[in-house]
């Protein structure tokens, strides 16, 4: 058996209790010192040296006057608009993105720069991302928001700051964490996009206020790569090796043809992008959103025909994981007009459902992944703000 | 804020700590008392008083000498063979079953009656399986096991004591956990056949002593119908309404013929036991396992043709969740020899791993969901004594 320290206990008790106080803060969104002691259980004079801590650190405001229980007046509590923020960025096939969100997660830089990146060395692909990321970082410092750290958006599977796989971009492994964080002297942490893109629609796709919050649901990103979010809980399923979720891998066309993944009827190679806009005959997903309004037949053909593959990897996505939705993100969402009834009868057909779950459209598509890569960084400051104060000198406690 | 009084807060103490000590003392195997106050951080006494508990209520009994730490003697503890028993019954849709599992999970009682329960009635069916179930009981009183209650293993979907869907059966709603209840006097819960066959996998299938346990993984239980479990952390997925893990109604044959459950071409439309019997030309999965021994030709392509199309099933299932390993159990642990290869080969082409995880084979076959519902009933008494206790006179605490 471990015998801890008091000190230690004595410590880890004040990050659990800091935790808890702004969690509170954060969940009402304005609130009185009284109530977040009776909510939390901790007495009225631990909040206030709790809270005191959490004013000094910047990460919480007072913010006018609350609204009382007994008429007796009280000081709201709110997050501190100018509190630690997240700097969320995000390399894609065809794009680079940074957004810079504050604590509570409103985004206040937002930056996207359309590029192939292809056709282009990794190292040529950084340093932009890199150029990228500062002048996203010397915007939140012109704003006077402290940044707490970044999250990077990979359209594929990054295990400890590292690039692992990424079969769109071709990329080898690549220690990206390491170089961007040297670069922009922050800490950097990597995430798969899809994922990503699935918590960015959780926490501002706007569903928070609706009767039943996204909680257990399955978010379609579409890029240029296909890519699946599975939500079980509020929280990202990751299987067993971090590659759960790889929906543009789920097998449409058994016995088709050969996908980049090395597998065979894959649902990205039969409803990737490129396979869209060859059947459109068109070049870009911006021609292809004309062609459809315009009402080309063989433009909506080709998304039809893509919204039909698409329901045949949904029919098997509800009948493995049973989500209480889906979400279509992405290049889906711009394409739902045409899309979603082929994408609906689909899944009918091979389901036999008569109630599916809802079908929803996200309203943050391209914009999800690097909005959630933020969203990351600062809901680990108020999951663990004693982690973040103890980086900051005001914060630190204890001998050092 | 919920003001508990200090009785309740006793009790609610007493009950965890009861599950701590028979958690502990179940997960050795036999263990000493100064053992389980060592690895519980319980005091020596209060661990006294607990076993004193425990082995008035029967769960717990002295086995013996314990190894000790310092050459000084102890008395070792373990599950009382005599303790809590658990009722697992099945009704599948040839079979009924029932298995008497002791407290830890060793079968006392072990009974199958072969019979198709899809051309008799709903109460013709129950009736057989009270039947069952009442001969089960008298060996266990025969035994001196005491029942603390039931589980059947139905194959569909069950919602609180109900049966709400089973395709194979075409069975209305049946009240089947007070059916059964009533009748031999105990108390009963459902669970799907699929899930509990994961179960027993993971506590009854022998990998409890590999090097890695099995807690994540997906189990395929093939008798008429096609299921799947899936087990994240060690605990069965259900999804947002208790219908994930229905392997059988993936999609293999996009646009393929109707299944029984209103969607086209499912897993168990194209690879259920009636159409690999159709194909083989024989009449009972017996003669197909002679035909496959014999080496009779289209026996054999039947089964690889059913390996090939659960292989393009699993391979979105490896894509979507990434588990650690593939069980196959049921029909399916039978036909392996001449299966797995085929199963094998198709989720390579489909996926593209180079390493996919293990594909299991099932040593239970098709006693895995009765083992696991049995399982089911004498896990919750180790999880929760203090319950159990409370429907005992001798385990009764507080005034009542």
């Amino acid at each position: 058996m471990t015998v801890r320290s008091e000190p230690a206990q004595h410590a880890g008790m004040r990050a659990s209790n800091l935790a808890l106080v702004l969690g509170e803060i954060a969940r009402t969104g304005s609130v009185s010192r009284a109530r977040v002691a009776a909510h939390t259980g901790l007495t009225k004079s631990s909040v206030s040296a709790l809270v005191t801590d959490l004013i000094s650190a910047g990460l919480v405001a007072e913010s006018g006057p609350a609204s009382t229980e007994r008429g007796r007046p009280a000081t709201a509590l709110a997050l501190a608009p100018a509190g630690a923020a997240g700097l969320g960025l995000e390399i894609n096939v065809d794009y680079l993105a940074a957004v810079v969100t504050d604590l509570a997660g409103a985004p206040r830089y937002h930056h996207v720069v359309r590029r192939d990146n292809r056709d282009r060395g990794v190292d040529e692909v950084v340093a932009d991302l890199i150029d990228v990321a500062r002048t996203a970082a010397g915007s939140a410092a012109a704003q006077g928001l402290p940044l707490a750290g970044a999250c990077v958006a990979v359209p594929g599977l990054a295990v400890d700051g590292t690039v692992v796989r990424a079969p769109n971009l071709e990329w080898p492994r690549v220690d990206l964490a390491d170089s961007v964080g040297d670069a922009i002297g922050l800490e950097v942490v990597l995430e798969n996009e899809a994922n990503l893109a699935a918590l960015g629609e959780m926490w501002f796709g706007g569903h928070q206020d609706d009767s039943a919050p996204l909680r257990d649901f399955v978010h379609v990103s579409g890029e240029i790569g296909i890519g699946g979010g599975i939500v079980i809980d509020g929280e990202v399923f990751r299987g067993a090796h971090a590659g759960a979720g790889e929906l543009g891998h789920v097998v449409v066309a058994p016995g088709g043809p050969r996908c980049a993944c090395g597998g065979h009827g894959c649902l990205e190679r039969m409803a990737g992008q490129q396979e869209i806009l060859a059947r459109a005959q068109v070049a870009t997903m911006a021609d292809l959103t004309h062609a459809c309004e315009a009402g080309d037949q063989a433009a909506l053909d080709a998304v039809a025909d893509a919204g039909r593959h698409l329901g045949v990897a949904l029919a098997s996505v509800l009948t493995l994981l049973d989500p209480a939705a889906i979400v279509l993100g992405g290049a889906f969402a711009t394409l739902a007009p045409w899309l979603s009834a082929a994408t609906s009868a689909s899944i009918g057909h091979h389901t036999g459902a008569t109630e599916p779950p809802p079908l929803l459209v996200s309203g943050l598509g391209s914009d999800a992944a690097v909005r959630g890569a933020a969203g990351t960084v600062v809901r680990r400051v108020i999951a663990d703000p004693a982690a973040y104060l103890a980086q900051r000198p005001a914060g630190r406690v204890g001998p050092s």
